[in-house]
Protein backbone atom coordinates (compact mmCIF):
# COMPACT_ATOMS: atom_id res chain seq x y z
CA UNK A 1 0.00 0.00 0.00
CA UNK A 2 1.12 3.55 -0.98
CA UNK A 3 2.17 6.24 1.63
CA UNK A 4 0.30 9.49 2.33
CA UNK A 5 2.04 12.85 1.15
CA UNK A 6 1.63 15.19 4.18
CA UNK A 7 1.30 18.94 3.77
CA UNK A 8 3.56 20.04 7.00
CA UNK A 9 3.02 23.49 7.65
CA UNK A 10 6.44 25.30 9.26
CA UNK A 11 6.57 28.30 11.66
CA UNK A 12 6.85 31.94 10.43
CA UNK A 13 10.04 33.06 11.84
CA UNK A 14 12.21 31.88 9.13
CA UNK A 15 15.32 33.66 8.53
CA UNK A 16 14.73 36.64 11.28
CA UNK A 17 17.53 36.83 13.89
CA UNK A 18 16.80 36.39 17.88
CA UNK A 19 12.60 36.03 17.52
CA UNK A 20 12.21 32.13 17.71
CA UNK A 21 8.83 30.92 18.03
CA UNK A 22 8.10 28.13 20.09
CA UNK A 23 6.19 25.55 17.46
CA UNK A 24 2.94 25.29 20.61
CA UNK A 25 2.15 29.13 19.20
CA UNK A 26 1.54 27.51 15.48
CA UNK A 27 1.80 23.93 14.79
CA UNK A 28 -1.04 22.01 16.77
CA UNK A 29 0.60 18.72 19.45
CA UNK A 30 -0.95 15.98 16.76
CA UNK A 31 1.03 17.79 13.39
CA UNK A 32 4.35 18.14 15.78
CA UNK A 33 3.60 14.55 16.33
CA UNK A 34 3.24 13.83 12.39
CA UNK A 35 6.32 15.63 12.11
CA UNK A 36 8.04 13.37 14.26
CA UNK A 37 7.40 10.16 13.15
CA UNK A 38 7.98 10.93 8.93
CA UNK A 39 11.31 10.12 7.69
CA UNK A 40 11.41 10.52 4.12
CA UNK A 41 11.15 14.19 3.12
CA UNK A 42 11.00 16.14 0.25
CA UNK A 43 11.91 20.01 1.13
CA UNK A 44 12.62 23.61 -0.12
CA UNK A 45 15.42 23.40 1.66
CA UNK A 46 17.31 20.51 3.06
CA UNK A 47 19.15 22.83 5.81
CA UNK A 48 16.38 24.72 7.47
CA UNK A 49 13.85 21.36 7.29
CA UNK A 50 16.99 19.96 9.70
CA UNK A 51 16.33 22.88 11.99
CA UNK A 52 12.69 22.37 12.04
CA UNK A 53 12.89 18.74 13.12
CA UNK A 54 15.23 19.49 16.15
CA UNK A 55 12.62 21.77 17.13
CA UNK A 56 10.01 19.03 16.39
CA UNK A 57 12.68 17.09 18.58
CA UNK A 58 13.31 18.79 21.89
CA UNK A 59 9.11 17.84 21.83
CA UNK A 60 8.45 14.88 20.46
CA UNK A 61 11.38 12.57 19.70
CA UNK A 62 11.97 11.92 16.30
CA UNK A 63 10.97 8.33 15.24
CA UNK A 64 14.39 8.01 13.62
CA UNK A 65 17.88 9.90 14.83
CA UNK A 66 17.56 13.08 12.17
CA UNK A 67 21.28 12.20 10.22
CA UNK A 68 19.40 8.77 9.40
CA UNK A 69 16.38 10.83 7.82
CA UNK A 70 15.99 11.17 4.29
CA UNK A 71 15.58 14.53 2.83
CA UNK A 72 15.51 15.50 -0.58
CA UNK A 73 15.69 19.20 -2.23
CA UNK A 74 13.21 20.57 -4.38
CA UNK A 75 13.94 20.86 -8.37
CA UNK A 76 15.18 24.54 -8.82
CA UNK A 77 11.95 26.33 -10.32
CA UNK A 78 12.31 28.01 -14.29
CA UNK A 79 13.12 31.24 -14.68
CA UNK A 80 9.41 32.89 -14.17
CA UNK A 81 8.00 30.56 -11.17
CA UNK A 82 7.07 27.32 -11.86
CA UNK A 83 3.32 25.98 -12.32
CA UNK A 84 1.43 22.56 -12.74
CA UNK A 85 1.95 22.55 -15.88
CA UNK A 86 5.48 22.75 -16.94
CA UNK A 87 6.72 19.92 -19.50
CA UNK A 88 7.57 16.84 -19.80
CA UNK A 89 11.32 16.76 -18.29
CA UNK A 90 10.37 18.88 -15.32
CA UNK A 91 7.47 15.94 -14.11
CA UNK A 92 9.41 13.47 -14.27
CA UNK A 93 12.12 15.42 -11.49
CA UNK A 94 9.00 15.48 -9.39
CA UNK A 95 7.84 12.41 -10.14
CA UNK A 96 11.27 10.94 -8.75
CA UNK A 97 10.92 12.74 -5.69
CA UNK A 98 7.90 10.23 -4.76
CA UNK A 99 9.77 7.28 -4.85
CA UNK A 100 9.27 6.49 -0.95
CA UNK A 101 5.44 7.01 -1.26
CA UNK A 102 5.31 4.30 -3.79
CA UNK A 103 7.81 2.00 -1.55
CA UNK A 104 4.96 2.60 0.98
CA UNK A 105 6.56 4.77 3.18
CA UNK A 106 4.45 8.61 4.52
CA UNK A 107 6.30 11.31 2.94
CA UNK A 108 6.10 15.06 3.98
CA UNK A 109 6.34 18.26 1.70
CA UNK A 110 7.48 21.38 3.75
CA UNK A 111 8.48 25.17 2.92
CA UNK A 112 10.79 27.28 4.60
CA UNK A 113 7.87 28.80 6.17
CA UNK A 114 4.30 28.61 6.72
CA UNK A 115 2.44 26.42 4.50
CA UNK A 116 4.06 23.89 1.63
CA UNK A 117 2.94 24.23 -1.94
CA UNK A 118 1.50 27.93 -1.42
CA UNK A 119 3.88 30.62 -2.69
CA UNK A 120 6.37 28.36 -3.03
CA UNK A 121 7.17 25.46 -6.02
CA UNK A 122 5.74 22.67 -3.40
CA UNK A 123 2.52 22.13 -5.39
CA UNK A 124 4.30 20.31 -8.14
CA UNK A 125 5.27 17.88 -6.19
CA UNK A 126 1.28 17.70 -5.17
CA UNK A 127 0.11 17.85 -8.88
CA UNK A 128 2.55 14.73 -9.69
CA UNK A 129 1.30 12.89 -6.27
CA UNK A 130 -2.32 13.41 -7.88
CA UNK A 131 -1.61 12.30 -11.40
CA UNK A 132 -0.28 8.99 -10.37
CA UNK A 133 -3.30 8.74 -7.65
CA UNK A 134 -1.34 8.83 -4.44
CA UNK A 135 -3.13 10.55 -1.33
CA UNK A 136 -2.13 13.90 -0.24
CA UNK A 137 -3.51 15.49 2.99
CA UNK A 138 -3.21 18.82 4.03
CA UNK A 139 -2.29 19.48 7.97
CA UNK A 140 -3.69 22.58 9.78
CA UNK A 141 -0.68 25.19 10.40
CA UNK A 142 0.48 29.00 9.95
CA UNK A 143 -0.63 30.94 6.87
CA UNK A 144 1.05 34.65 6.77
CA UNK A 145 -1.24 35.26 4.15
CA UNK A 146 -4.65 34.36 5.79
CA UNK A 147 -3.47 35.97 8.49
CA UNK A 148 -2.41 39.27 6.91
CA UNK A 149 -6.34 38.86 5.50
CA UNK A 150 -8.19 38.12 8.73
CA UNK A 151 -6.09 40.67 10.39
CA UNK A 152 -6.33 43.20 7.55
CA UNK A 153 -10.48 43.77 8.24
CA UNK A 154 -10.25 44.04 4.40
CA UNK A 155 -12.94 41.69 2.28
CA UNK A 156 -12.35 38.21 3.18
CA UNK A 157 -15.66 36.94 1.23
CA UNK A 158 -13.58 37.34 -2.05
CA UNK A 159 -9.81 38.10 -2.36
CA UNK A 160 -6.57 37.00 -4.33
CA UNK A 161 -2.93 36.60 -3.61
CA UNK A 162 -0.89 38.19 -6.84
CA UNK A 163 2.73 37.30 -5.50
CA UNK A 164 5.33 39.60 -6.26
CA UNK A 165 4.80 42.73 -8.21
CA UNK A 166 7.04 43.74 -10.96
CA UNK A 167 9.94 45.34 -9.98
CA UNK A 168 10.77 47.93 -12.36
CA UNK A 169 9.07 51.44 -11.62
CA UNK A 170 6.94 51.81 -14.57
CA UNK A 171 5.82 48.43 -14.92
CA UNK A 172 5.04 48.12 -10.63
CA UNK A 173 3.62 51.29 -11.06
CA UNK A 174 1.10 49.85 -13.96
CA UNK A 175 0.48 46.82 -12.12
CA UNK A 176 -0.62 48.67 -8.82
CA UNK A 177 -3.67 50.53 -10.66
CA UNK A 178 -4.65 47.50 -12.50
CA UNK A 179 -5.14 45.51 -9.19
CA UNK A 180 -7.11 48.53 -7.70
CA UNK A 181 -9.12 48.67 -10.40
CA UNK A 182 -9.92 45.59 -10.37
CA UNK A 183 -10.28 45.02 -6.71
CA UNK A 184 -12.66 48.25 -6.87
CA UNK A 185 -14.64 46.20 -9.35
CA UNK A 186 -15.07 42.78 -7.99
CA UNK A 187 -14.83 43.80 -4.14
CA UNK A 188 -11.90 41.56 -4.17
CA UNK A 189 -9.00 42.27 -1.56
CA UNK A 190 -5.82 41.88 -3.33
CA UNK A 191 -2.78 40.24 -1.19
CA UNK A 192 1.19 40.54 -2.56
CA UNK A 193 4.48 40.10 -1.02
CA UNK A 194 8.02 41.29 -1.05
CA UNK A 195 11.62 40.51 -0.15
CA UNK A 196 11.79 41.63 3.28
CA UNK A 197 14.33 44.57 2.54
CA UNK A 198 12.35 45.75 -0.29
CA UNK A 199 9.38 46.39 1.97
CA UNK A 200 9.85 50.05 2.31
CA UNK A 201 10.00 49.85 -1.62
CA UNK A 202 6.79 48.45 -2.29
CA UNK A 203 4.76 50.26 0.72
CA UNK A 204 6.29 53.65 -1.20
CA UNK A 205 5.41 52.54 -5.25
CA UNK A 206 1.74 51.98 -3.09
CA UNK A 207 1.11 55.14 -1.55
CA UNK A 208 2.37 57.11 -4.97
CA UNK A 209 -0.14 55.11 -7.11
CA UNK A 210 -3.03 54.03 -5.06
CA UNK A 211 -5.98 56.28 -4.70
CA UNK A 212 -6.51 58.33 -1.38
CA UNK A 213 -9.41 56.30 -1.07
CA UNK A 214 -8.00 53.00 -1.48
CA UNK A 215 -7.53 50.68 1.58
CA UNK A 216 -4.47 49.62 2.49
CA UNK A 217 -3.41 47.14 5.34
CA UNK A 218 0.19 45.87 5.94
CA UNK A 219 0.76 42.89 8.25
CA UNK A 220 4.18 42.24 9.46
CA UNK A 221 6.15 39.54 11.74
CA UNK A 222 3.40 37.77 12.01
CA UNK A 223 2.81 35.06 14.78
CA UNK A 224 6.28 36.68 16.38
CA UNK A 225 5.98 39.10 19.30
CA UNK A 226 7.14 41.87 17.26
CA UNK A 227 3.98 41.41 15.01
CA UNK A 228 1.97 44.31 13.97
CA UNK A 229 -1.17 45.07 11.00
CA UNK A 230 -2.18 48.48 10.32
CA UNK A 231 -5.10 49.48 7.86
CA UNK A 232 -5.78 52.48 6.64
CA UNK A 233 -6.82 54.40 3.56
CA UNK A 234 -3.64 55.47 1.67
CA UNK A 235 -5.04 59.17 2.29
CA UNK A 236 -4.14 58.12 6.04
CA UNK A 237 -1.00 56.22 5.47
CA UNK A 238 0.20 59.48 3.70
CA UNK A 239 -1.10 61.37 6.88
CA UNK A 240 1.47 59.08 8.77
CA UNK A 241 3.77 57.17 7.56
CA UNK A 242 4.84 54.12 8.81
CA UNK A 243 8.37 53.01 8.13
CA UNK A 244 8.68 49.18 7.01
CA UNK A 245 11.24 46.88 9.11
CA UNK A 246 13.52 45.42 6.55
CA UNK A 247 14.45 42.36 7.58
CA UNK A 248 10.67 41.06 8.62
CA UNK A 249 8.06 39.02 5.82
CA UNK A 250 5.59 41.59 5.25
CA UNK A 251 2.04 41.01 3.31
CA UNK A 252 0.40 43.78 1.34
CA UNK A 253 -3.29 44.12 1.02
CA UNK A 254 -5.35 46.30 -0.92
CA UNK A 255 -9.36 46.89 -1.37
CA UNK A 256 -10.26 49.57 -3.70
CA UNK B 1 -4.61 50.37 27.74
CA UNK B 2 -6.77 48.98 25.33
CA UNK B 3 -7.07 44.97 24.90
CA UNK B 4 -5.70 43.14 21.71
CA UNK B 5 -8.84 41.91 19.04
CA UNK B 6 -7.80 37.97 18.83
CA UNK B 7 -8.69 35.92 15.92
CA UNK B 8 -9.66 32.75 16.96
CA UNK B 9 -9.17 30.08 14.69
CA UNK B 10 -12.41 27.48 15.10
CA UNK B 11 -12.17 23.61 13.85
CA UNK B 12 -13.20 22.41 10.68
CA UNK B 13 -15.69 19.91 11.94
CA UNK B 14 -18.81 22.17 12.27
CA UNK B 15 -22.26 20.43 12.15
CA UNK B 16 -20.43 17.08 11.08
CA UNK B 17 -22.19 14.04 13.29
CA UNK B 18 -20.16 11.77 14.76
CA UNK B 19 -16.92 13.30 13.55
CA UNK B 20 -15.79 15.54 16.03
CA UNK B 21 -12.11 16.10 15.43
CA UNK B 22 -9.54 16.43 18.39
CA UNK B 23 -8.96 19.99 19.21
CA UNK B 24 -4.95 18.91 19.12
CA UNK B 25 -5.34 18.24 15.05
CA UNK B 26 -6.02 21.43 14.04
CA UNK B 27 -5.29 24.31 16.88
CA UNK B 28 -1.65 24.87 18.35
CA UNK B 29 -1.51 24.22 22.24
CA UNK B 30 -0.66 28.13 23.06
CA UNK B 31 -3.72 29.47 20.72
CA UNK B 32 -6.00 26.75 23.09
CA UNK B 33 -4.68 28.09 25.88
CA UNK B 34 -5.26 32.32 24.91
CA UNK B 35 -8.98 30.37 24.40
CA UNK B 36 -9.15 29.35 27.68
CA UNK B 37 -8.27 32.86 29.25
CA UNK B 38 -10.13 35.23 26.92
CA UNK B 39 -13.56 36.23 28.53
CA UNK B 40 -15.31 38.45 26.25
CA UNK B 41 -16.81 36.94 22.76
CA UNK B 42 -17.66 38.39 19.31
CA UNK B 43 -19.21 35.21 17.72
CA UNK B 44 -20.69 34.20 14.16
CA UNK B 45 -22.92 32.19 16.71
CA UNK B 46 -23.14 31.96 20.58
CA UNK B 47 -24.17 28.31 20.65
CA UNK B 48 -21.27 26.64 18.92
CA UNK B 49 -18.86 29.39 20.78
CA UNK B 50 -20.17 27.90 23.91
CA UNK B 51 -19.52 24.27 22.09
CA UNK B 52 -15.66 25.17 21.03
CA UNK B 53 -15.16 26.96 24.58
CA UNK B 54 -16.06 23.48 26.44
CA UNK B 55 -13.87 21.63 24.26
CA UNK B 56 -11.36 24.11 25.13
CA UNK B 57 -11.63 23.33 28.91
CA UNK B 58 -11.22 19.76 28.81
CA UNK B 59 -7.68 20.13 27.86
CA UNK B 60 -7.32 23.73 29.37
CA UNK B 61 -9.59 24.62 32.21
CA UNK B 62 -11.60 27.97 31.59
CA UNK B 63 -10.76 31.13 33.53
CA UNK B 64 -13.67 32.05 34.23
CA UNK B 65 -16.97 29.65 34.06
CA UNK B 66 -18.42 28.97 31.19
CA UNK B 67 -21.64 30.69 31.53
CA UNK B 68 -20.01 34.00 33.62
CA UNK B 69 -18.34 34.61 29.80
CA UNK B 70 -19.91 37.42 27.51
CA UNK B 71 -20.28 35.89 24.28
CA UNK B 72 -22.09 38.83 21.74
CA UNK B 73 -23.45 37.68 18.67
CA UNK B 74 -22.38 39.43 15.50
CA UNK B 75 -25.18 41.75 13.52
CA UNK B 76 -26.62 39.78 10.45
CA UNK B 77 -25.01 40.74 7.75
CA UNK B 78 -27.32 42.63 4.86
CA UNK B 79 -28.46 40.61 2.22
CA UNK B 80 -26.10 40.12 -0.88
CA UNK B 81 -23.27 40.00 2.24
CA UNK B 82 -21.08 42.57 3.76
CA UNK B 83 -18.34 44.37 3.06
CA UNK B 84 -16.29 46.83 4.71
CA UNK B 85 -17.66 49.47 3.09
CA UNK B 86 -21.26 48.86 4.22
CA UNK B 87 -22.83 52.46 5.69
CA UNK B 88 -22.36 54.70 8.71
CA UNK B 89 -25.08 53.08 10.56
CA UNK B 90 -23.94 49.35 9.94
CA UNK B 91 -20.79 50.48 11.27
CA UNK B 92 -22.14 51.77 14.34
CA UNK B 93 -23.56 48.51 15.25
CA UNK B 94 -20.04 46.92 15.08
CA UNK B 95 -18.29 49.84 17.28
CA UNK B 96 -20.51 49.31 19.78
CA UNK B 97 -19.28 45.22 19.90
CA UNK B 98 -15.93 46.73 20.48
CA UNK B 99 -16.19 48.00 23.89
CA UNK B 100 -14.63 45.18 25.94
CA UNK B 101 -11.44 46.44 24.19
CA UNK B 102 -11.69 50.24 25.15
CA UNK B 103 -12.46 48.81 28.75
CA UNK B 104 -9.02 46.55 28.52
CA UNK B 105 -10.39 43.13 28.27
CA UNK B 106 -9.00 41.41 25.39
CA UNK B 107 -11.42 40.08 23.19
CA UNK B 108 -11.62 36.89 20.75
CA UNK B 109 -13.02 36.89 17.42
CA UNK B 110 -14.30 33.48 16.54
CA UNK B 111 -16.70 32.24 13.52
CA UNK B 112 -18.49 28.69 13.46
CA UNK B 113 -15.41 27.11 11.25
CA UNK B 114 -12.22 27.90 10.44
CA UNK B 115 -10.20 31.47 10.75
CA UNK B 116 -12.65 34.17 11.37
CA UNK B 117 -13.07 37.29 9.24
CA UNK B 118 -12.20 35.10 6.30
CA UNK B 119 -15.16 33.76 4.42
CA UNK B 120 -17.81 35.32 6.92
CA UNK B 121 -19.22 38.51 8.20
CA UNK B 122 -16.39 39.20 10.90
CA UNK B 123 -13.97 41.46 8.90
CA UNK B 124 -16.64 44.15 9.82
CA UNK B 125 -15.12 43.36 13.12
CA UNK B 126 -11.59 44.20 12.57
CA UNK B 127 -12.23 46.87 10.00
CA UNK B 128 -13.99 48.81 12.86
CA UNK B 129 -10.83 48.18 15.25
CA UNK B 130 -8.64 49.58 12.86
CA UNK B 131 -10.72 52.69 12.67
CA UNK B 132 -10.27 53.32 16.03
CA UNK B 133 -6.59 52.09 15.97
CA UNK B 134 -7.10 48.88 18.46
CA UNK B 135 -4.62 46.35 18.56
CA UNK B 136 -5.89 43.00 16.07
CA UNK B 137 -4.12 40.09 16.46
CA UNK B 138 -4.03 37.14 13.94
CA UNK B 139 -3.69 33.20 15.48
CA UNK B 140 -2.82 30.47 13.51
CA UNK B 141 -5.35 27.54 13.09
CA UNK B 142 -6.69 25.58 10.15
CA UNK B 143 -8.00 27.42 7.02
CA UNK B 144 -10.12 25.05 4.66
CA UNK B 145 -8.87 27.02 1.71
CA UNK B 146 -5.89 27.40 2.25
CA UNK B 147 -5.24 23.62 2.89
CA UNK B 148 -7.25 22.71 -0.31
CA UNK B 149 -5.31 24.80 -2.18
CA UNK B 150 -2.29 22.81 -0.92
CA UNK B 151 -3.68 19.75 -1.40
CA UNK B 152 -4.55 20.54 -4.95
CA UNK B 153 -1.33 20.57 -6.49
CA UNK B 154 -2.73 23.59 -8.67
CA UNK B 155 -1.18 27.03 -8.83
CA UNK B 156 -0.36 28.13 -5.37
CA UNK B 157 1.48 31.62 -6.16
CA UNK B 158 -1.24 32.73 -7.33
CA UNK B 159 -4.91 32.06 -7.05
CA UNK B 160 -8.38 33.95 -5.81
CA UNK B 161 -11.07 32.45 -3.50
CA UNK B 162 -14.69 33.84 -5.04
CA UNK B 163 -17.18 32.44 -2.58
CA UNK B 164 -20.14 31.01 -3.60
CA UNK B 165 -21.25 30.74 -7.35
CA UNK B 166 -24.72 32.12 -8.75
CA UNK B 167 -27.57 29.05 -7.99
CA UNK B 168 -29.68 30.04 -11.04
CA UNK B 169 -28.22 27.35 -13.70
CA UNK B 170 -27.79 30.27 -17.14
CA UNK B 171 -25.89 32.95 -14.54
CA UNK B 172 -24.15 29.94 -12.78
CA UNK B 173 -22.80 28.54 -16.34
CA UNK B 174 -21.63 31.94 -17.10
CA UNK B 175 -19.91 32.29 -14.27
CA UNK B 176 -18.11 29.42 -14.55
CA UNK B 177 -17.00 30.16 -17.64
CA UNK B 178 -16.14 33.28 -16.59
CA UNK B 179 -13.83 32.14 -13.98
CA UNK B 180 -12.18 29.38 -16.25
CA UNK B 181 -11.10 31.96 -18.94
CA UNK B 182 -9.57 34.49 -15.81
CA UNK B 183 -7.86 31.50 -14.39
CA UNK B 184 -6.78 30.09 -18.28
CA UNK B 185 -5.43 33.83 -18.84
CA UNK B 186 -3.60 34.88 -15.19
CA UNK B 187 -2.96 30.98 -14.57
CA UNK B 188 -4.59 31.94 -11.61
CA UNK B 189 -6.36 29.08 -9.09
CA UNK B 190 -10.01 29.53 -8.48
CA UNK B 191 -11.48 28.89 -5.01
CA UNK B 192 -15.13 28.53 -4.71
CA UNK B 193 -17.28 26.73 -1.87
CA UNK B 194 -20.99 25.38 -1.39
CA UNK B 195 -23.70 24.70 0.78
CA UNK B 196 -22.91 20.96 1.34
CA UNK B 197 -26.38 19.84 0.04
CA UNK B 198 -25.78 21.66 -2.95
CA UNK B 199 -22.01 19.82 -3.22
CA UNK B 200 -23.28 17.62 -5.85
CA UNK B 201 -24.81 20.29 -7.78
CA UNK B 202 -22.27 22.19 -8.38
CA UNK B 203 -19.89 19.73 -9.63
CA UNK B 204 -22.16 18.57 -12.12
CA UNK B 205 -22.21 22.21 -13.00
CA UNK B 206 -18.56 22.58 -13.67
CA UNK B 207 -18.05 19.07 -15.01
CA UNK B 208 -20.52 20.48 -17.48
CA UNK B 209 -19.39 23.65 -17.90
CA UNK B 210 -15.86 23.56 -18.12
CA UNK B 211 -13.43 22.54 -20.78
CA UNK B 212 -12.27 19.00 -20.85
CA UNK B 213 -8.25 20.19 -19.85
CA UNK B 214 -8.89 21.91 -16.96
CA UNK B 215 -8.17 20.79 -14.04
CA UNK B 216 -10.55 20.45 -11.41
CA UNK B 217 -9.30 19.44 -7.74
CA UNK B 218 -12.51 18.93 -4.88
CA UNK B 219 -11.28 18.36 -1.13
CA UNK B 220 -13.90 17.13 1.25
CA UNK B 221 -13.98 17.08 4.84
CA UNK B 222 -10.99 18.30 5.60
CA UNK B 223 -8.74 17.49 8.40
CA UNK B 224 -11.34 14.90 9.34
CA UNK B 225 -10.55 10.93 9.18
CA UNK B 226 -12.97 10.95 6.20
CA UNK B 227 -11.52 13.72 4.18
CA UNK B 228 -9.81 13.48 0.78
CA UNK B 229 -8.63 15.69 -1.74
CA UNK B 230 -8.99 14.46 -6.01
CA UNK B 231 -7.69 16.25 -8.76
CA UNK B 232 -7.84 15.61 -12.05
CA UNK B 233 -8.72 17.32 -15.69
CA UNK B 234 -12.29 17.46 -15.79
CA UNK B 235 -11.82 15.04 -19.01
CA UNK B 236 -10.84 12.51 -16.35
CA UNK B 237 -13.85 13.82 -13.68
CA UNK B 238 -16.22 12.77 -16.52
CA UNK B 239 -14.67 9.49 -17.59
CA UNK B 240 -14.16 8.46 -13.71
CA UNK B 241 -17.24 10.06 -11.98
CA UNK B 242 -16.93 10.50 -7.87
CA UNK B 243 -19.79 10.95 -6.21
CA UNK B 244 -20.07 14.11 -3.40
CA UNK B 245 -21.13 13.60 -0.38
CA UNK B 246 -24.23 15.77 0.84
CA UNK B 247 -23.29 16.63 4.57
CA UNK B 248 -19.69 17.16 4.42
CA UNK B 249 -18.09 20.32 3.73
CA UNK B 250 -16.04 20.74 0.57
CA UNK B 251 -14.19 23.51 -1.35
CA UNK B 252 -13.78 23.42 -4.90
CA UNK B 253 -10.83 24.33 -7.52
CA UNK B 254 -10.31 24.91 -10.85
CA UNK B 255 -7.48 26.12 -13.31
CA UNK B 256 -7.97 26.57 -16.65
Amino acid sequence: MSGTLFLMPNTLDFGIADAEVSLHAVLPLEVIHTAARITHWAAENAKTTRAFLKRVDAITPLSQALQSLQIAELPRPPKGGATPKDGAGQQQAWKALLAPLRQGHDMGLISEAGLPAIADPGAMLVAAAHAEGLRVQALSGPSSLLMALGASGLNGQSFAFVGYLPIEATERAKRIRELEALSAKQQQTQLMIETPYRNEALLQALLANLRPQTQLSVSCALSLPQGWTRTASVAQWRASPTTMPDKLPAVFSLLG
